[in-house]
């Protein structure tokens, strides 16, 4: 009796076992291609990305990519120290944006270089918890669904630095004659190189340097972004696989030992998220950060009116796609703590006489460990969060419009009374 | 013993038992006439609504109901763009309450419309726990409760539609001369209409076909919360029942296999509320959000004076109304939740010798499990969520105050002093 | 050796069991001097309350304190009915304040009403747990406890009351030159009566009334608060008793019959604490509603200058005893949770060897259920509500603030521009 | 095969175990000097600090460091009611300033000295749960830590207190022209001193009185964070230890009674931890609220403008300082409830054989119960009562930007405007 119930337990593997071959949708050859396109931005160097298996993954300080990465780092860091020094004459949200922005560029350059030396253990980690969950197969296009989102996200943030460009350029254009006016006053009065050019000489070298610098931090900026949804994509399907094979055996009769082996799975994907999380919970951190200021500053804009066709259309770009983006990666990145919940129904459908210590032990692990990415142990990504998120920010907003409100009434009020005056 | 417990057992039950033929209080067919009353207005379009029993549902996508729901989606879909194009010349609160309005209904169809597509599978799961708990009976006068609270809704909402066109057609008639004129002013100046007129051409037809339009909008935007309203009270009628006879063995030496079998049904419930809150979780949040708006911009109403009785009754009406929906939707949701918890108070009165592995296992159940609607799992709905909405309105409302006089000051104080100069 | 355990028992409890003439600490006459004194202002018409047992007590409607009490109800209600028709003119919050006020007097006498139709039940439910608990004795020193805070209270509210009386007559006094002249004042125009006045003719016997019902208002508000404070802290004391045992058998090995017997008495506290809150949790949520609402008035209130030394004393006493009042209340009312989880602790310690079913079951019951006095079941009442309170209020504050001094600072302005403008 | 079992635990045991000589890391031992250092100011007037174990540590009342704490606290409190009397003439933050500072030493001085009459039981506990849990030896370094935090906190608090004192001596020489009139120019005119000598004459026995005991309050202000970090810090090692030994073990096949030893090792840790908690809670809560206040007041001060280098310097130091006390002590506190959580994860991957009754208790005990430093209960110390903290402080901040940008408007309108008239 108990072989028949293996044979069917067989059975009912070989459904959503997918053919060894398949590996192409393991996570270390699925997000490949990823991070070579990031190494290409100097994000994450870590050698052997196209190797055959994790294990010929490796990080070395004095190989090519990590000095690389160093090196955009520092350039990131100077172009921070530009935004400090020149936001001394005056706090302004205009000001400031350019030091939080490269400051998140700094940070995450820094935090991908230590994930880069951590890399090669998790991905270790990850392919033996595939190996050995080898029976419910790989997930199912993980390779192609990577790609899309990959292609998707990227696409978006070359759209929005095209017309932050644009935009720019058409406000150069108007105030000069010739090209290379105008790309001179694109450079050095219209907004996001000026504080570098208010120090440094304009010259044909520096400007490209700029351009080049520039275009790489907005690169960095999104990928965060990118990074964490796809690893939140990869964990939350191999919990699905799980949860899969455990809702296809819902309410049959199951001995212990199976039960026992389950918990065993679970508790190793759960060690996995946590190993993970360890590794990314700062870049969370600083993502969510940076999102939570930028949307704040976007909405704060929309006050003020727009002028022009691109500028519009940046803007509505610019802030829907830092909208997009934050719901995205919350709901990624929630739905690993969803799928980590959903075997506790499961349990609840076990039979009374298949309900046995090994069972109850799972239920109890379940619902006492909190599985889910974290930003530092400071929160929790779950679905709450992005409800809480949207609180806080609708708050943040309506006192920011009215200090914006107030400062514009203020001042127009003065300048009113001092204008009739003088008629 | 065990055989004079179950007879015990049995005259209990046969107290609670109701006569078979009394099934008009089946969730099928009490909720019928309602439903009915829906699809005149192109909301949930499914078929066979009428039938004996939950096999006769089924949805059909060339079948007229279905056109005329999508006809009207989208009607109303075109309504949410002329309020669209409108607002582009500027950004204020009136303006938003007409994009914000039509967006709700919308949305509103095209929900209802894919709840139809689940209603016949949602039924049948319904009528299968109703049959295998029908030692319990069916919820005393369940249809009369279902018709009441309807036609209560229902009637508020003609009352306030009516109060709202008598409140405009006075404005419109104090500044025209004969009726052609006041209906052409009526539709063309005053409130929700003028968005089509500024676009289309004044006619009898197309001012006919707005009213209609407009008419069945209001119908459809007080619909999603009944409809809420009276799934969550047969929902919690059906763990009502299953409370009262746990209740009345309270205490009670009773076998393991008597709480295995209560598990269960409890279990049954939890997944019958499950189901239903995956159908219409998304309502549920496009609810609580238009409700949450309205609320804040009938308060902020509040604040500027009000002329003339119908426009002061219109305005009381309005906001009580609104409010009252908002208050017995959360509350009647709640009771869910509520009433799932309370087994727990039965089984801690449990006697230490009848305290099995089963029991502590349906307490850890209805311990660790949450059984509530919820909004698409952001919230779910409790009586500390109606706290939390009371908090949040209360701080928006005092900002939204502060904002609407520091302008009303500014422009006064401008004003004042202009007015001044010149006199 | 069990019989030598249960000597030991004996001898323990001895200790803690305090004389069966004691029982003048039994709730039922602890509480009846002060709800005596209720009864004199009409709250709380229950008959018996003086009888050697709660099987004394009863409600009729027809009994004279009933009639008083509703005869009461009217004149607050009739007083509210003054307030609202007085705001009418104009919303601000001096006025909001006497419709604030006479609203929850009204609606503590109904909830006072209602209560006492349950009392006897409670009380006899109370009594059966203190006779089925015995071995624990009676609270020490609860009499003399419950005589203290209650003259604690009412003395602090007898001094408030009197202040705020001299602070409005002196004001009267200033305007007019006679006694007669100054009561017709200080009826008709200081504060609190002129709602009254404005629709009713001053004469004495008016003024007299006026003045009684002033102050069995202001008694009543005082004593809802005291009432609830009373209340729990004869509840704690009972699960003090119980937990002092327990803490006196902290890691001795004792037979699972023990505990059985522990689990089942922590039940019928816990059951009595469930029906307590189910009688009074509506007086609670009026209670913390109104006592917020008060407390951001005497915030607001300490922006303006005060003058007078009897205003200045006034203000300050009238804050200071709203404050002392509220948070007493929160930390008595909360100490029943925290007693509540102390046996938790106990049970940590109990040796392996006598870890059994029921201990593990008496564990489980502490930590799943939620033993606390509740506002409805909105919230329950815990010290970290105390500290979401403070952060409320503090919130509130800051914003009441900001709109006092804008539209101090608005019409400023303009005063200031205009008078200039006429010199 | 139990034999086995044990020796593999002993020289598990050895490698952790620290030689006895060692116990320099006791934390008697590793805390003494810092109590001294305290001792100098007044701050926990025990006797026997430097005694060889916690039994020689003693209070009395009647020694010379009870009466010279007592001393100081008198001082103090003179020193809160001077700026109270001083606060009378008008409420603005600058001189509510002295009035918490001087009421918050006040307060510290008071629970220091009730701390000092139940640190020696405190005491005497953790010392017996170093000794009952020698085989995890000593915390490696704890010595040496505590003294590298307390150089680093005393060091930064010396530096803000000269700064603060040069910032307030350069405005008073820019007054003055020699050295006796710039002294008494700082005491009577700038800042901190000024309320002492608003009621006192200015005499140098005074003045130099003065600044004795400001320089005492400084000191006392700073220690009250630094105590917790270190008691925190050598609490968290103690789990530390724990938990060490715990992951060594992770996965391996152990007998019941080894789990129940565990788990009574943890029962005495958490046991350590409440005793602690309930003699620092007040004092975690003084001065959580104080930080609290000098964060948002720093802020505040942030928005002015800052004249000369010592003054930006001084801003600078002091804020970053508060900041960096505050989250340090928060990370501190919380790391107590990280490692108490800790266990947790190792008993999930206990193999299934070795999953008895004392680790599924182990487990539940580690789940329900909340071993962490506390405000008074109000607040447990976790790490996302940081991010709450930063939350409510940015929102404060916010509105009282506003309130301040309003006031600064409201005055510069009327300012403006008359200026403009009379020119």
């Amino acid at each position: 009796m108990t072989g028949g119930f293996f044979k069917e337990c067989d059975l009912a593997m070989m459904n959503t076992v997918t053919l060894n071959e398949e590996n192409v949708n393991s996570f270390h050859h699925a997000i490949s291609s990823v991070i070579v396109t990031a190494q290409c931005f100097g994000l994450l160097p870590v050698l052997g990305v196209t190797g055959p298996n994790a294990a010929s993954l490796r990080f070395q300080w004095n190989s090519f990519r990590a000095v690389f990465s160093i090196f955009i780092l520092l350039g990131a860091g100077l172009n921070m120290c530009f935004a400090v020094v020149l936001m001394q004459s005056g706090i302004s949200f205009e000001q400031s944006d350019g030091v939080v922005f490269f400051g998140t560029v700094t940070t995450t350059y820094m935090l991908f270089l230590q994930l880069a030396k951590q890399w090669p253990n998790l991905m270790v980690e990850w392919e033996n918890l595939e190996l050995s969950q080898k029976h419910y197969g790989y997930p199912r296009r993980l390779h192609l669904k990577i790609k899309i989102i990959a292609t998707a996200v990227l696409t978006g943030a070359l759209v929005e630095h095209a017309l932050s460009k644009s935009s720019r350029i058409t406000v150069a254009a108007a105030h000069t004659d010739n090209i290379t006016d105008m790309f001179h006053h694109y450079f050095t009065k219209t907004g996001t190189y000026n504080q570098m050019f208010a120090v440094m000489d304009y010259s044909f070298t520096t400007a490209t340097l700029t351009l080049i610098t520039n275009f790489i931090a907005t690169f960095a900026w999104n990928f965060t972004d990118l990074f964490i949804i796809l690893v939140s994509l990869a964990l939350t399907e191999r919990f699905h696989l799980f949860n899969q094979y455990l809702v296809s055996l819902r309410g049959k009769f199951l001995p212990e030992s199976f039960w026992a082996q389950r918990r065993e799975e679970y508790n190793n994907l759960s060690h996995l998220t946590r190993t993970l999380d360890s590794c990314i919970s700062k870049i969370v951190l600083v993502s969510f950060g940076s999102n939570l200021y930028f949307i704040c500053r976007q909405l704060l804009n929309s006050l003020s009116p727009l002028d022009g066709v691109i500028n519009t259309l940046y803007f509505c770009w610019s802030f829907g796609f830092v909208l997009f983006r934050t719901v995205t990666l919350s709901l990624y990145a929630a739905s690993i703590y969803d799928e980590s919940l959903l075997p506790k129904r499961v349990l609840y459908d076990v039979p009374p006489e298949s309900y046995r210590g090994e069972v109850s032990r799972f239920l109890s692990q379940i619902v006492t460990d909190t599985v889910a990415l974290s930003g530092m142990n400071f929160f929790h990504i779950t679905r709450t969060l992005l409800l809480t998120l949207a609180g806080t920010i609708v708050t943040y907003e309506i006192v920011l419009v009215q200090l914006n409100s107030i400062t514009i009434i203020g001042s127009n009020t003065t300048n009113n009374m001092t204008r009739k005056f003088y008629e």
